[in-house]
């Protein structure tokens, strides 16, 4: 059973405050192994990685084997039945679309003290990104991941995906063929991360990494955090559904399922006006649990972690959304755009009845990579931007720095920075001769 | 003596590569102290932080003289002499002008599916900025860090700064009042970060802490990533200056030392096209060396971090320079704009010969706070979009979900993500109904 709370209680504020640090997540402490395998990676390079993927992967490899051919490659894209490579490539056509328009612009203008001032976006020169192998093995991350980077004008974008005992899915290769992904691994954990973090034989280097991990992935990330960039760490999914009841329990129950489904630690909530309609969808939800394939998984999480919460009014509902700060945010009520307006903390909002979470999985356009416990406060989901960066750009004419070059001593003089302030007097002393 | 290189000597690579990876910073580990403080801090809110305030600062408050009151801000602002203040208020306006041309737009668009999808910005509702206390404490700093805050939105922006033995520097409170920012409180260290991030009685927790610190205050920073977002953990300052014969040498050891006489630890690196040039440069900063206040610290980061290093033409010295990625990138030469355009990773570039890095510093504009260590080959200064995030937004019709729905459903399916699929599935059942 999820808790049933209502804000007109007099022990809510007590119990929301509970459901808000409520830690969900447990993640093992691996920081000390995943150290040693870093360091093992960047002192042996290759050896260490087909080691490591002996042991955890079950997989001998030498290192030609590290990389998939062009020709495995086609052989495994080729074993893609028609209709799931057409779902995939409508997809990436709609990923991509919503992708281009986060293309940030170049400025530069002339102020008026003379000075020429402005930006410049460059992409970074090569990326890796990190595909889990087995059960959490998903080709639309691979495009979510993918695409952005791409589109951003990455040159070089290099995936790892472990094979455990050598079992390759194939859409994922699919995946990436339609991504534009130029080198494929089959490697996994820490020491992929490594590999492409530091380098190996093999492995050229890259800039970045993003992509979601088990526990010693996120702690490699972590760790190689500084050398490289890293996107977000992800932790387990959550929805927030604020509804009102002109809506079918159903829908809504299988929209709450559809994240507690992903991992017992995932949560499910629902935000309603109706106290009645709430019941309603939680009977929902039990029915659907009777025959829903992950019904162990998403049933642990629904019990563990679900709530339905009654409100006074939808301004309230915002209010309470805003402190959760969810990951997927739907809003099934009769004026979804108002009430989007007033939610100002959320990685991706889902507007009106027709919008389950499910089509932002994948074939929506915006990106499934999104903040999580409580980060969209602060943080966004992955783009374009996570693959560019910018150069600030300044040039002085003598009269803007006859302008300008004053202050600048006058403050050097004051934070002791005397080299400093002389830099700019050198010259202005020139331009007074 | 700095290294003197060139491009043509059959062992550059090797001696350029080891330029590249020189270690320069030896950060003690904190880690296991700073844990504590912060584990300290949320248990015992105030009383942790008042502690640790008595034996670090050697300063004894209560609770209540944590914060400045606006009283004493204002005694403490009206010490500021009048060239100090316009000079604060010239650059603040500077800065506000350049970050304000920063703020991203929404957008809102209805494809051919009949989807409606966008974005939304929003700002971060509060922050806080760590300022330095003591030798590093830069008014300069509070500028960079709060104004594109400001600029951003934040609604509540809190500033904590140590004094040591009660010593206050009265011109990071009156940038402080200039910049808009809400709150001072005299703390510092790892306490004043765990304070930031997790609250105590008398400081309310923010979602994004930024700023400079020493190593107590870059551990914590790591530590409590993810609780809250945080910029970058910035490393010793560098600067790249690329240049050919036609300069003043001095003005140009000038600029190398204004870097180098922050930290033992920072790095001044010149790119000339012609050997003789780079001699007197190098003659120059031996000629400053002798007089400059802070010589025993430039000297020390010339001699162990500095180079000279001669390319055959700027082509060369673009490539080199990318494999950089300095923080700071002058150009003086002929024409800066054509060879800006070949510098693909950098922080800030300055233009032409009358651009000295010190304007960047203080007065020009863009943000002074820049990716070390190489890593503007993924990443960017500070700037308003730190204190933004983005709300994907995505809406369906009915015509859009019979339009994409069925590649979510086959997706799901793939993935045997059951209710993903069924979610989907069932609206389209009743469209079809």
């Amino acid at each position: 059973m999820p808790v049933f709370l209502d804000t007109t209680q007099s022990d809510f504020e007590t119990a929301f405050a509970e459901l808000l640090s409520a830690k969900r997540e447990d993640s093992p402490d691996v920081d000390d192994i995943v150290a040693k395998i870093i360091a093992d990676v960047r002192a042996r390079g290759d050896e260490a990685v087909l080691e490591l993927t002996s042991k955890f992967d079950r997989l001998d490899l030498n290192p030609e084997g590290m990389r998939f051919t062009d020709a495995e490659i086609d052989a495994f894209c080729a074993q893609v039945p028609d209709a799931e490579r057409a779902a995939l490539e409508q997809a990436a056509e709609r990923i991509r679309a919503y992708h281009v328009r986060q293309m940030p612009e170049d400025q530069l203008w002339t102020d008026a003290d003379g000075a020429t001032l402005g930006w410049r976006w460059t992409p970074v020169s090569a990326a890796g990104l990190y595909v889990p192998g087995g059960l959490a093995s998903y080709p639309s991350s691979v495009l979510m991941n993918a695409i952005p980077a791409k589109v951003a004008g990455v040159e070089r974008l290099a995936i790892t995906v472990p094979t455990p005992d050598g079992a390759v899915n194939p859409l994922i290769l699919l995946a990436a063929k339609i991504a534009g992904v130029d080198e494929v691994y089959r490697i996994g954990g820490a020491q992929a991360v490594a590999a492409l973090a530091y380098g190996t034989q093999t492995i050229a280097p890259v800039d970045k990494i993003t992509g979601p991990g088990n526990a010693f992935v996120a702690a490699a990330k972590r760790r190689v955090f500084g050398k490289v960039g890293i996107d977000m760490i992800a932790g387990p999914s959550e929805i927030l559904v604020i509804a009102d009841a002109d809506n079918d329990p159903d829908w809504l129950a299988l929209d709450l399922m559809s994240q507690a489904e992903h991992d017992e630690s995932a949560q499910s909530l629902l935000i309603t006006t109706d106290a009645a309609f709430g019941r309603a969808v939680a009977g929902a939800v039990d029915k659907r649990l009777e025959t829903l394939e992950r019904r162990a998984i998403a049933g642990a999480s629904w019990r563990d972690f679900g709530a339905v919460i009654t409100v006074r009014d939808l301004d309230e509902a915002a209010a309470l959304s805003n402190r959760i700060a969810p990951e997927h945010l739907e809003l099934c009520v009769a004026d979804p755009d108002a009430l989007s307006e007033k939610c100002t903390h959320a990685g991706a909002i889902f507007l009106g009845q027709w919008t389950p979470e499910a089509i932002g999985d994948y074939v929506g356009g915006p990106n499934h990579v999104l903040p999580t416990a409580r980060s969209a406060r602060f943080s966004s989901g992955l783009s374009v931007m996570d693959f560019v960066k910018r150069t600030t750009l300044a040039k002085m004419t003598p009269d803007a720095l006859r302008a300008i070059g004053p202050a600048a001593e006058t403050l050097a003089k004051s934070e002791s920075l005397e080299a400093h302030g002389l830099s700019v007097t050198a010259r202005l002393e020139k331009l007074n001769r």
